[in-house]
């Protein structure tokens, strides 16, 4: 076994990944090719130029029209562009539902609980512990009301993956729009976003290889958006604000790599089975959240009868070893997990809960030491009771 | 003379300004100190260290606390939080009216137009073409009904410079709340916003010698602010999103450095005044607009009679001197600028005018081939009419 000691393993990518090699050389680029995109001058052009190849790039990995991209500050943003600006002007619908499911990120949840307080009914779709979409909830509430459905593509804490084309189908026979929070497929699963024909769809930098601060919306051609940041006239009238071009230069730098991020993502997965099989044979009640159900493939929500997992996190922090409880959403708190809960876990089977996210920078080697670490710590634990 | 027929000369900073050698060396920094501040380990803990010590620096430059520092992607967001989140949610108060100056930045008076299609009333309050706020305006409108007073520290267009603590005192006499776009003061002037007593201020990192995509918002405690990007809780729970890292340590990395720029920008107002002085005495028919009102010290604005802006834009570009015609915010569209349309001036006169805006690198011989490119391009344009 390899020498990790002085070396940290990280194995919570779904929280952030870290910047890749292209994303660094692009951002080191864009501080010497920089300009205010908007200025009519060459060094706005240098700078137009190179938001422009980012869009090209991530478009082609995408399979979408570059114009169908707007830049954000990250999928939060884009979640909130996407919902709370189309219900603050409902002047050219009569629509005023909206339907999400029970499990999306806070940055989509927390909206709904925003909109129900200014009167707005929102639908929230049940998930099973096993991991499935109350389908008949959909159906039923899925009406000429329904001005909106969100579902995310993969859920962040289990990796659970939602049949979201089949729901774009639907929603759209109903003459609803769709929208789904796609950040954790991006770079693990190949996207198809003509194929799919959703209207909206969230991404983020970060949990992409590339830099914090800087995320997408895709738009479908046609469908209108609001603005959430009214101002400038920047993408196209939808998205005001200069353009954060060391962002944007490292997205489109990683996507224009996407296809070997993608690869890579198979490798991880076969990595990822192997070490839960391994911990499920050596450790005694550890149950793989949505184990069961379809999953991303470098996600393992695990939840470990009798250890609270954040000593259990902690213990392999000191060890050199980052893996995640609950999301890493919440500022430094540790607060019951809200999708784990609405999974039908109990308070406490959340509180037992870690979550190991690889990335495609993780080895075998490194996943054989976590694999140990983790079985010894989990005993330990155990004992200590 | 130098030769500058081979570097490009930048007179364009109101638009933005070159990433410093301070943002560039910590950007490098936390690409490698890299995680999610959300997260509880110590990758985690190394990316937390970044944004505090980023919001010690503001907060020491800026003479407020590090906690009334919410980041934001841009000062465009930060203008959209203090207003158009404010409004969204008044059920804590009964006041229901806006006033704004009329020659704001986009990002402020696209809101005004915005909440007045809401049904919001809106003030504008006028501005006269030599600078001056319509003083008996605001104080007649200003009661108890105005929820929010927004009027802009310096305009970006002019450098006009409003009394905005006499109108902050007065706003609060009232029970309003007063914001400012103080976007263009940062770095130019000394800025201490306990002095100021004011409520709510937005700040841009790329107008400071730091990067895109990074801006802050001042929100005084006390002050009770809601989400215009809802989610994690982030920012004590006002600003939803992964931190942008690289961006934040930029921009505290330069406020680390304040002093410094404040001590060139002395330098460069006497830069300005002596270019000014020897273009007005070398061409006919030029105003200053705003020339006699407090101005910053880097910025002139400059209408020239019989000469079209953008086409002496271009020639200069041609020469490698960037200046910019209206504002750099409306993407590539050269539209007749709002600001100097509502200073009273005619459309042709706004198409008449150049904004050079001086930088902290900006060097006298650079200045000297300016005023020379500038008076000869001048004098051609003039001879082919």
């Amino acid at each position: 076994m390899s020498d990790f000691s002085k070396k940290r393993l990280y194995f919570d990518n779904n929280a952030t990944t870290a910047p890749s090699s292209y994303a660094i050389s692009a951002v080191e680029k864009a501080l010497k090719q920089w300009g205010n995109p908007s200025s009519t001058h060459q060094n706005a052009s240098q700078a137009k130029a190179l938001i422009w190849s980012a869009r090209e790039s991530l478009s082609a990995f995408l399979n979408c029209h570059p114009l169908e991209i707007i830049f954000t500050s990250g999928a939060s943003e884009s979640n909130n562009q996407a919902i709370k600006a189309l219900f603050q002007d409902l002047s050219s619908s009569k629509r005023t539902e909206l339907m999400i499911s029970s499990v999306e990120h806070p940055s989509v949840f927390n909206q709904g609980l925003f909109l129900e307080k200014q009167g707005f009914k929102v639908h929230k779709i049940p998930v099973s512990r096993e991991g499935f979409l109350d389908e008949d909830f959909l159906e039923k509430h899925l009406t000429e009301k329904t001005l909106l459905v969100s579902i995310m593509g993969a859920n962040n804490e289990t990796g659970l993956l939602f049949p979201i084309k089949k729901w774009i189908k639907k929603a759209h026979e109903k003459g609803a729009l769709f929208h789904s929070d796609m950040v954790q497929i991006l770079g693990k699963q190949k996207i198809d976003l003509k194929d799919l024909d959703i209207d909206l769809a969230s991404f983020s930098g970060h949990k992409f290889y590339s830099v914090q601060g800087c995320g997408l919306l895709f738009c479908k051609k046609g469908v209108t958006l609001n603005s959430l940041i009214h101002g400038g006239a920047q993408e196209r009238n939808r998205r005001a604000g200069t353009e954060n071009l060391t962002g944007i230069s490292a997205f489109g730098a990683v996507a224009k790599k996407g296809e070997s991020f993608l690869e890579k993502s198979q490798k991880i997965q076969a990595l990822r089975n192997d070490m839960e099989k391994r911990l499920l044979s050596a450790l005694d009640d550890i149950e793989i959240i949505n184990g069961s159900a379809p999953r991303l493939g470098n996600t393992s929500c695990l939840l470990i009868k009798g250890v609270i997992g954040e000593t259990l996190m902690m213990s392999l922090d000191l060890k050199g070893i980052a893996i995640s409880v609950g999301s890493a959403c919440s500022s430094g708190k540790i607060e019951s997990n809200s999708a784990l809960r609405a999974l039908g876990l109990s308070f406490q089977e959340a509180g037992n809960c870690i979550r190991i996210s690889l990335g495609v920078e993780n080895t075998k080697e490194e996943v054989d030491y976590l694999v140990e670490t983790f079985i010894s710590s989990v005993k330990r634990l155990r004992n200590l009771d």
